[in-house]
């Protein structure tokens, strides 16, 4: 009987990780982020086992490697690091090292007192099969070994130092195993996990009252740098819809001259390949793009694939909406409730191919005017395969795309859409408020299964929500909500004015800003800084300047002796950088409490010396216990932001 | 551009289970056994999904369906029981119904008092579209709503519950998304599942002190039949080695006249496929394994592979071991440890082929004497792929072929074994002692990974453990480790005399019986019965009779305001047979207090009359209250094992 499988190979590799559904996915990661990679591996008997990761760019031929090592119970650790824009593949492999085996036994029978003859016989021959058998001091000791008169100096040498490194750095590798998969990670630029967003109104750019330009906006772009944002958000900038235009607070009719919701898109003046002439032209919307990204911010456009009822699709191709037996176009709903200024698409209609084109060249269209970030309006309610396709076919075309999920919806719906290609997502953090709902939050986000493809983006409040918590609040319930998103997660975003100017006003009983930008031309004072403005500068800086405030996945609560206290570190793999934050989460009194510093994280011994300095109050401590007193008044600030230093003074 | 994928499918389905490593391995069950199925499932926007089970046996070629239903936050559940001894496959498909989803909408507007005479319209179409649309009730109905004059009819019709019945049951279907895996499900007999094992050493068979025999053994067939045991395991029956023989107590040396472990296997009497001569012939032997299937008992074969130093094979084969540099064999050690009555086989031989193909002809040959179930001694010190190998081998050849592992050893290892394809295992049951420990034991065998794979089979002792909670112990502690092993678990079994006979003598210092019988001539008195006994075949007797104790996936524990008392509850899916076990931890002292029936599992609404037997003391009790007053007197019994029957009395 022939047997296929090979016999010989021993070692059994099980449930490497990083992975997604089986390999359905790519794992992601942005250039310069470890992957640490974890397997179950072992062997039948009691045979010393070796394993490595094999990693490499897809397109390479040949594999790195990094060593794995085992963490107790069979199961392995190890990494590597990511270092450009490109899809990367790794496994691993592993076998019995005969070397090392022997070694350990040899080792523990010279402890036992056996005689250890043969066995030094065996060693001579495993040395003369191992990498280095043509080294000459491997061949010397091989000799040695053979050696009888030798005897009392060879055991010397084998529980030496330098033979353990020797054995260590030469295994004897034979009968591998490798893991039958290979898993693909998709390995993106830093912006996608690192990015800080400021969300505006076109329409109220303006210092007048006016309807706001391209050109207003131009002129904001120095106090939105100077506030610390790279990216600059703006609603959809195309025709609005006239017919069954929503007025003030959603009034299902407007009066003559409000302006609609800019969600509403496509009018006689054009659909979603125009620009609302009121805003400008399509050449001032492309020097602001380029007047940014001089300063380092990019303008991210809003991307709502549905048509108000007098957008031209709707007469061009009315077979790609819904037609009802009266002869009407189904609007969009969720009865009983209905949305008059909206047609969706039907996804599911005869000509689906071509709206999927269209709807894929409107993205290219303005890839090419010079937009490399797409905010995608409700991406649920359009299917998973559209998106999964769109996003391939333009990562085909174009690297650096940024598609940041806009779903606010169930767990699974948005963990797919992270799934299938969206780079960020938005997240329920604009609804978890307490310490223990943050902290609870953050674990499944960090230590969950979407790890791996699931890109948080924090945002304390919409121009859909202002979020009870901050209703009737004063400026410190903002700050505190501004501080827990930009620290607890490396992208974060404010709907800008309303958040700066701490706007708190909503409709009564609603989770809505009352007299909403949404259906209004707003007023701001673009020249005001305040208290809020100054925090976010000073928080946007540390950002910048702090790698460890630069990914979400490196966060480790503190334990606290009092419950309004919420602290976290912040560390780079190499400790080179370390951020503590404390949050009072008492806005009216006074809190104080000692937190712990987490010693395995620091790699701290018992002689802790750690010199703390707060970025904002500019002050200066000294830590040298594990545990440490820490105050903070409201009043003065709810934070604190802590750079620390550590000091190599151990016992 | 062409769209590849099918853009009008709009279901996600993921995560679908039970899968065992992606599907790298079947998941197991035994026939009458049910699949639950549950999976993620969702589409987007707002439309209703429905979902269900496609499952047929592997070589069939249409597919049975089971309908899913959602159990919240988009997990889908549903189930179908497989009935023959045949690999089965089984995957998931959903769809979007317009029909289900127009409906849900129509009623919503219907109860906001909208005008819903288009929606009727669209009804009508979509009737016409659906499944039963050529029926005349159907037909019907689509006319009348397209009648206005019938409009305050058509609402009362659409609310009402037979239209409602009517849409649950014709779904339209469009669009279906089938998940890309067929999941395989390895269908075993039920032997599998519910085995009640009896080890003995036919050396101690014998009435007189004699070197018991297969035609002693066959004596003690009653008694064992009796008790209520349907396997009989048997060490191995193979000549012993004489070379480096083991003496009594696992001295080194043996005197003349010692018979020596049955595991050093072969002499110059024979190897693997012979019979120790002092045990008695092959057609013994087959005689043997014939009268014992007569009585509904299976003999278990010792699958032990390796080596005395003169069994047939070294000489014959001496390139399946291990050559020394001086010229000797390499004995079986563990450094320091030495065991030079064995010499393992060397996996990794270039004569490996051979190897393989030599042991699988003693498994088959065996089988063709009768055997039908192995116990396979050590499997963790041969190479995975070996056994992964043979036992496909054997399977192939063979139905209804039992391996069990007798792997004491780390959990992965362990898991490893049962995936690649052990029927059965060894468990660290032996050495979970306290109400907690088996707890939290039960939950990970039965809720964990494991459990699609790995059927434990509960030892409280065998001829190498005499744990340390039962040495020195009276039978109290060895009734409470029978009852928790065999209702636990519905594979169990004893190292059967010194069990029966509560032997609780070890080493002193060590988990091993003094004067073990692997290196000795016991001599029991095989007339007697005891209240162990009686207790063992009261138990095994309920065992057989209760469906309920026939699984061990069923067991739900409860609460309980004693520590020191554990009761769970074991019930059928149709809770036609429902067992409640309680025992008492305190082997010394009386013990009471109330436990709670868990209302969920048995479906009980308020009114509760439960009527409960006793099958030990065949005492009765009614129970009429959620929770329940027990008292567990050691001395008397230190277990209750009752049946329920429950009334329906609900208020």
């Amino acid at each position: 009987m022939v047997i296929a499988v090979p016999g010989t190979s021993r070692v059994v590799i099980e449930n490497v990780q990083p992975c997604v559904d089986c390999g359905r996915y790519p794992v992601k990661r942005t250039v310069g982020e470890r992957v640490n990679v974890t397997a179950d591996i072992f062997a039948d008997g009691h045979d010393h086992v070796r394993a490595e990761v094999l990693y490499k760019k897809a397109t390479d031929k040949t594999w790195s490697t990094a060593a794995m090592h085992q963490q107790g119970n069979d199961a392995w650790f190890g990494f590597f690091t990511v270092t450009e824009k490109a899809p990367y593949v790794f496994t691993v492999r592993a076998w019995v090292d005969h070397l090392e085996t022997w070694y350990e036994g040899i080792k523990k029978k010279i402890a036992a007192q056996v005689n250890v003859r043969v066995e030094l016989l065996e060693g001579s021959m495993l040395l003369l099969e191992s990498p280095e058998s043509k080294k000459k001091e491997v061949q010397k000791i091989a000799g040695w070994f053979k050696d009888e008169a030798k005897y009392a100096e060879n055991l010397d040498l084998v529980i030496g130092d330098e033979f353990a490194e020797l054995v260590k750095r030469n295994p004897i590798r034979k009968f591998e195993t490798v893991y039958p998969d290979e898993i693909t990670v998709a390995v993106e630029h830093v912006k996608a996990r690192f990015s800080t967003w400021y969300e505006l109104f076109p329409r109220s750019a303006s210092l007048t009252g006016k309807h706001g330009t391209f050109a207003d906006v131009l002129k904001l772009l120095p106090r939105i740098e100077a506030m610390g944002f790279d990216v600059l958000y703006l609603p959809p900038i195309h025709p609005i819809g006239k017919v069954n235009r929503k007025g003030k607070n959603n009034n299902v009719r407007s009066v003559k001259g409000e302006p609609g919701s800019p969600w509403a898109i496509g009018s006689d003046e054009g659909g979603h390949k125009a620009i609302h002439p009121e805003l400008g032209t399509l050449d001032e919307y492309k020097e602001l793009i380029t007047k940014a990204k001089k300063r380092g911010i990019d303008v991210a456009m809003d991307l709502a694939f549905q048509c108000a009822p007098d957008h031209p699709y709707v007469k061009e191709h009315p077979q790609w909406f819904k037609q009802r037996p009266d002869g009407s176009i189904q609007y969009a709903e969720n009865p009983p409730k209905k949305y008059q200024d909206i047609y969706p698409f039907n996804f599911e209609c005869d000509d689906w191919q071509n709206l999927w084109n269209e709807l894929l060249s409107v993205v290219l269209y303005w890839i090419d005017q010079g937009v490399t970030i797409f905010r995608v309006d409700n991406p649920h309610t359009k299917p998973f395969r559209f998106w999964q396709w769109l996003i391939g076919e333009v990562n085909k075309q174009h690297a650096d795309i940024i598609f940041l999920s806009e779903a606010f919806t169930r767990p699974r719906v948005m963990a797919a859409l992270a799934k299938l290609g969206f780079t960020q997502s938005y997240t329920y953090f604009t609804w978890r408020v307490s310490r223990n709902e943050l902290v609870e939050y953050m674990n499944e986000l960090v230590h969950g299964p979407s790890r791996n493809y699931f890109r948080p983006n924090f945002w304390p409040n919409t121009p859909d929500i202002l979020p009870y918590h901050l209703q009737h609040q004063g400026d410190t319930a903002f700050i505190i909500r501004l501080v827990l998103a930009a620290t607890l997660s490396s992208n974060y975003g404010i709907y800008g004015p309303p958040f700066e100017f701490c706007e708190s006003n909503p409709i009564p009983g609603k989770e809505e800003y009352l007299d909403s930008e949404k259906f209004e031309i707003k007023q701001y004072d673009w020249k005001k800084t305040t208290r809020m403005t100054d925090i976010i500068t000073i928080v946007n800086k540390a950002r910048r300047e702090h790698p460890a405030l630069q990914t979400t996945w490196n966060i480790h609560f503190c334990a606290s002796g009092n419950d309004n206290l919420l602290a976290y570190l912040k560390v780079t793999d190499d400790l080179a950088d370390c951020m503590l934050v404390v949050v009072n989460f008492d806005q009216h009194g006074r809190q104080s409490g000692y937190i712990q510093l987490p010693k395995e994280v620091l790699r701290l011994s018992n002689g802790i010396n750690i010199k703390l300095h707060d970025l904002v109050t500019n002050e200066h401590y000294t830590w040298t216990q594990e545990w440490n007193y820490v105050e903070l008044d409201p009043h003065k600030l709810p934070f604190h932001l802590l750079h620390l230093t550590l000091h190599e003074s151990y016992a």
